[in-house]
């Protein structure tokens, strides 16, 4: 199984990169909700590829269609599912990459695990096309959670060697919440702008690629959202951000970090602000006990360099059961960490409203 | 919700630390399994505090009773329960604690998701004696799994700053396969021992405490476990060991140092090494496209500083609405992550044997 | 929630009767299962309505377009996803029952139950017209229950107070299996043809409806399929039957009528038939503690009169909160129980399918 | 799978009729709920056996142990767990029908579906006995619904050929409602008690069995709760109902009997009564489209007539693959209807709270 996920929230996905048609039901949301159409095109346009030279030259001018559970601009409560006809596709490109099996890839674990009858064009199912549905289901969700007053917001911590820094983990400014997610690169640090293009297309000019950490801070969420255990905040997150193709770490507040303090550094201390109950630190990321605490939920996600490169590589011919070298062409991201910030944002959105639905 | 998880092979906790017992129902495994007792206390062993002095003084004697889902020593496929009842509990202890939120625990957290209505001595449900429960369930799995042939085995890779050797990610060793369960400091690098048992009594001297990384391996899994997106083996795994008390991070195969590499340097390219297939590296942690390759998954896992340190701190006093000074009396571990490795192993255990049973 | 159900098989279903499409996801299929069209569009057909004076003259000609899922004609293991687009809609016909709650129908509760923001046209998402996606659906799974020799049939029990015979409990014939589903009446004894064409065509002509009983059988089904409590036979089909709108009762074996027996007459007496376990009567329809038994899985249920009538009715006008009379317009089933047969074979096929891949 | 149900509320049960002990926990039940254990043992106590001469002599004498989730005599919010310790069993009673199948019980399909390894003694996970945690279980959920005024009462409707009223499905009396759950047989028509007894008496000196219908009420629910399609109201307490051993039907409302009417008679006219909507007649059950129309939910479950019996019966041995006679000794119940009343408001409840939980 692997397209349906939720408990209070339901989502379901379906698609291949080079099939009929890729999309999303989202089950569970509130009815008499209005939708802003323009603002999901906005957060797809974030993720299409083909708007610049960082990202591949395909296009993906298609808008998502939406098929059920919209009426007269509102959410009627039923299943809303939304649907992208697949345009631009050349499948003549991955024909010999059939028994070819691309390193970093799921074509060989997709090729065993279906007994050889997964679509292997440009990945099918398994390919990074399929996140655009999710960004459909995040933009709904984001707006659903506006209502409520929380925002979702991310940055590039780094591309590569290239660190930006850090969001203030105890407050998160209104100055960043709204122009982070107009950038093309979005940086705290907007002089590294350059540097980061450049170690992308450094890259690219050799026909490889890089990888990077995204960070992303849940604004103004209230304490109390998440459970212990199964169902605490990091185990919601963390199940969907590992959904997402080329995630290979997740970590909240300090993380891995948090292991070279002391207990005594590491303890977010308390303290009432007016009424308002703060911790000084944010070391926890805004989550206790798989808990929210009323700070802001701060987590980091480590992408991995596109698997897709044009140097040349090793590999197994799996029809013929030999060792042969893999030269791929056609048209590849050097880099997506950029594209997968609204994919990020958009799963936790998800994350975040399922869990308020089951307070 | 919290306490129960899992699609085709479901585990149910319970308890609280102070309050009468402890346990988990585990529903979904094979009938006819032979169960090794004598293992499943050995794990438990293996978590239980009071073996020397890195951790708490409190003693949990107590073995697992179980009440259902054996016969005859051998698994009757229907729900397994196993019981402890608390014994050692001191709860007088912890009265002065019902108004003063601990720092870095879920005293707060737990507090405003339960209306103040929940166990509050000794953490309640959100104790790390609740882990208890899932190691004996894990010790099932496990004896399960290895009737596969799978093995799961970790290390501790550092506490504070003092680091362990990584596993080597294409071959992990039968010796440390072997060794490594045994071992009260489990660590490759044997000579560190004695620089960790000081890490650990330095923080204790000082009425502090240290975290620390665990690294697990999951050998001689096949090819072709898991799925892509939402039921991914890193999905599945991470939602389980951020169940954990006190893990903030979780990373796969190289995990956050991928974001570091190129394409070319991450990607791990195939071979046959005779009709097998291999990757001459590991960086994705034997997880391709969510789907095991075949070669060992490797993960490592954040645990922070024990929160209950016997220093001076500042919170929030919740009944009287102020802020206040905190000292904790009373037995503490200064390091748990020594303890905390059957659980990372247990609940690896639990979501290789979903993956397996999902297939 | 309503849409997804499912936990080793999984669908999601969306879609309003007047929206721009229906559809159903199915997750947790073989890869490599070959797919017959042909016989996908003969089941649709088998529901569609339009087809004779029995049924209302709307015509839904559309066929399901497979959008994912089915690659190179045969199923990739990954989320198959149908659709069909909404034609032959005239909203109009609906505007004026805006107000107006149809008796018998949810325009009432699903008012209450979204807050008015429902879509209203043709019953919207609680329209019959979305059961078409859920024959689909099992379309896929009878055709891969077939691959394991697993039949299933059906036929009028009853419509009104014309009762056809039953099945033999203890051998469904072969020439009912073949017969039966190319039935426009699917009876048993065929004389009762006319009889009930003339039920169903009398409550037409005075503006009325007739419901009536389905009786289905599963049959060639293994021993040992399903479990004890939640997840047995009776759950599973009964909680699928009666997620089928117009479905009021759900019964298995001798049903009801098995509280008259004494249990020296009720207990299904076992024989070995050579190697084979089998009942000499029927009674529990194939099913012993929620476990298949070996025997035809037998059940019958209960689907009440259409609920749209175009006799007057009285009823209540929400929006000006006054008793009202109504009189409905359009097209309308007199009866909708022979449409219902393939919509029960089919979520009979997911619930066993569901079922088996759970063993 | 077996043994855990539910989504927004979540059941996991355990236990074998002679192993340790049986339980259930129930997770997410809202925090600060005082419970009153008082009448969580009257329930239990309807439950029991043993109280005259229409049920088994067995003796379940224990009371319900609470483990977890219940401080300071209310809810925490986090799992709660019941144990009953099993103490009055004869295992020696059950050794000889080892392999020997009992006709109507699950001897032979769990043997099937467990390979044998499941626990045989008394019908092990199979038992009636393992009703009594889900009778604890709903005990809670009954006190949690009051609070928001819903009651759930029953009657028996009939056993064997002896037919009690039904409920006024448009106005279920106080009377009643007060009445009916004190009463050793729970009939409307009190004059009955003495005919039911005989029938009873009658069966069980011919060392044979009856069985029955239960009638059940869900009365002043809001209008509002449930779903269409698979999370209806009828889906969701259908599915839970054909979980209790015995039960071989459900209907709604008017059920299988509605197939006799014609749609302008089953149809329910809404009506306003002052400011609340109400329906004339209330054939569907107080259910349109799967959600409450805040008429009385009303629905009849069949109980086959208990399979253990004294009366010889043929049947097979399956270890030595040979057709048998069997001869039943020990105590066995003549009846089980009036034991599982409140087996079925029970899970009734259970179902109820979820749906409510999910609005």
């Amino acid at each position: 199984m692997s397209g349906i996920w939720g408990n209070n929230l339901k989502i379901s996905i379906f698609g291949e990169s080079h099939g009929v048609g890729i999309g999303l039901t989202i089950d569970g949301i509130p009815s008499g909700f209005p939708i802003d159409l323009e603002r999901i095109n906005c957060e797809m346009e974030r993720r299409a590829p083909g708007r610049n030279n960082l990202s591949t030259a395909r296009k993906e001018g298609d808008k998502i269609e939406i098929l059920s559970g919209l009426f007269e601009g509102k959410t009627t409560g039923t299943p809303l599912c939304g649907m992208i006809r697949n345009s631009d596709k050349r499948s003549k490109d991955y024909s010999k990459l059939k028994s070819l099996m691309r390193p970093g890839h799921a074509d060989y674990t997709g090729n065993i695990r279906y007994d050889g009858f997964n679509d292997y064009r440009g990945g099918g199912h398994f390919s990074g096309r399929i996140t655009a549905p999710l960004v459909f289901g995040g933009a709904i969700c984001k707006q659903i959670l506006e209502s409520y007053g929380i925002k979702i917001v991310s940055h590039i911590k780094s591309i590569g060697s290239i660190e930006d820094e850090s969001f203030n983990p105890v407050n998160v400014s209104d100055t960043l919440i709204e122009e982070l997610p107009k950038m093309e690169l979005p940086l705290i640090n907007k002089a590294l702008d350059n540097d980061i293009r450049n170690e992308i297309l450094s890259a690219k000019s050799e026909g490889d690629s890089v990888g990077g950490i995204i960070e992303c801070a849940i604004v103004n969420i209230d304490a109390g959202i998440g459970n212990p255990f199964f169902d605490s905040v990091e185990s919601t997150l963390a199940h969907l951000l590992f959904s997402v193709p080329a995630v290979k770490g997740v970590e909240f507040g300090e993380g891995f970090n948090i292991t070279k303090l002391r207990g005594s550094e590491a303890n977010d201390e308390f303290y009432y602000d007016g009424d308002k109950v703060k911790t000084r630190s944010n070391n926890n990321g805004g989550i206790l006990g798989g808990i929210t605490s009323g700070m802001p939920v701060i987590f980091r996600v480590a992408i991995k360099p596109t698997a897709s490169i044009l140097k040349k590589q090793n590999t197994i011919n799996i029809d013929e059961k030999r060792n042969e070298e893999l030269n791929i062409e056609g048209r590849h991201d050097p880099c997506i960490v950029q594209r997968a910030v609204p994919v990020i944002e958009s799963v936790a959105a998800i994350g975040i409203l399922e869990l308020l639905k089951g307070r």
